[in-house]
């Protein structure tokens, strides 16, 4: 994904921006937590960074970020639970340039198989999304902060 | 513009569909949580099928649909718990045949009168949606799962 | 805020309206949870009243709201807690004379730092909403009940 490629958004009428942000999470979220971590990475730009609290360095790069997901859907398998993201209060500021910044409130939330669920973490999540040349939002960079980290 | 900056026509219905189908969820839902069976099972179609994972066979129709609701508050009640369901991470599929296909997380959250409140059960809900002739989108299959059970 | 000053709401179409409130709640919500006390009561009328279940009588005005929004602030940093308000299953209802009535449901979760997660408070929030003279919402009188406490 180069910087040409990506359309402009701010022109286009909020609501319909604020449905398919929504719509973006939904379905991105989904595919992470199904384990579909190829498919999720699909939903960052090419060189997309995701600083995320557990690591010193963000990920980089949708290989990188493969990784991470599959290394995530793999321990989830071996304990034995299921883990749930909802990303909610969601705040999109479009850009001048081409760009939306979102800011918004992500709950993990996590299911023991044969047991009780619990708030997992609590996070706030702030993306910059741009727009490809294919028409579809994505992701260029994420920060996700934890609560309890705070 | 170039083909390549050029957004494919995005589908001019779909955020109006959204916000409906989001509202859709909050009404039916609060209708259900206030113990208003019979008003709740009037959003799925009259030959609606429920699958739910407390019971061996779908749930048929809306009587069936309306004694199962009332159960679930009678036993509420004589537990002294308000259950609130929470229905986020919505996707919307628009589908060729006037029906829509969504997929999205559930959480129904338990609070005991005088005490605390916690995450009872963590779900997936897949339902078809289809308009009736009176412009109202209504379940007409509803397939709910369980994380703990997964 | 006088009543001459608001424009009517209920001749827009709904889906536009929806996005707007979705995105209301989740700015005005994070500036509460943020400790910006004065930005988060810029939010509610002049004149608007607060009906919260921690209190006898409604909070008046956006003095009172702040004064409250401070002393929330400074009680959760002095118990090392963060605390977020989530808005969530909005059913908006356009009234006839240009006033929206929002009842939703709202989940108050509190992190401990260095700590866990837990669902503080289960709420069910309702709200009329205004449009200023400004064109931007308003809240003119909020109700909120605790599951608790029902």
């Amino acid at each position: 994904m180069t910087a040409q490629s990506e359309a402009p958004v701010a022109d286009e009428t909020f609501h319909r921006i604020y449905a398919e942000v929504l719509q973006f999470y939904a379905r991105t979220m989904q595919l992470l937590d199904a384990g579909r971590a190829a498919d999720w990475a699909e939903s960052f730009t090419e060189d997309a960074t995701f600083a995320m609290p557990s690591r010193p360095q963000p990920v980089r790069g949708r290989d990188e970020l493969t990784a991470v997901a599959r290394e995530g859907a793999a321990g989830l398998a071996k304990a034995g639970e299921v883990h749930r993201h909802w990303h909610s209060m969601v705040s999109v500021e479009p850009g001048s340039d081409a760009t939306l910044a979102v800011r918004c409130y992500a709950q993990v939330v996590a299911t023991k198989l044969g047991g009780s669920s619990r708030l997992h973490r609590i996070c706030v999540c702030e993306d910059v999304l741009v727009r490809g040349g294919d028409g579809r939002l994505r992701v260029r960079s994420r920060r996700v902060t934890r609560d309890d980290l705070a």
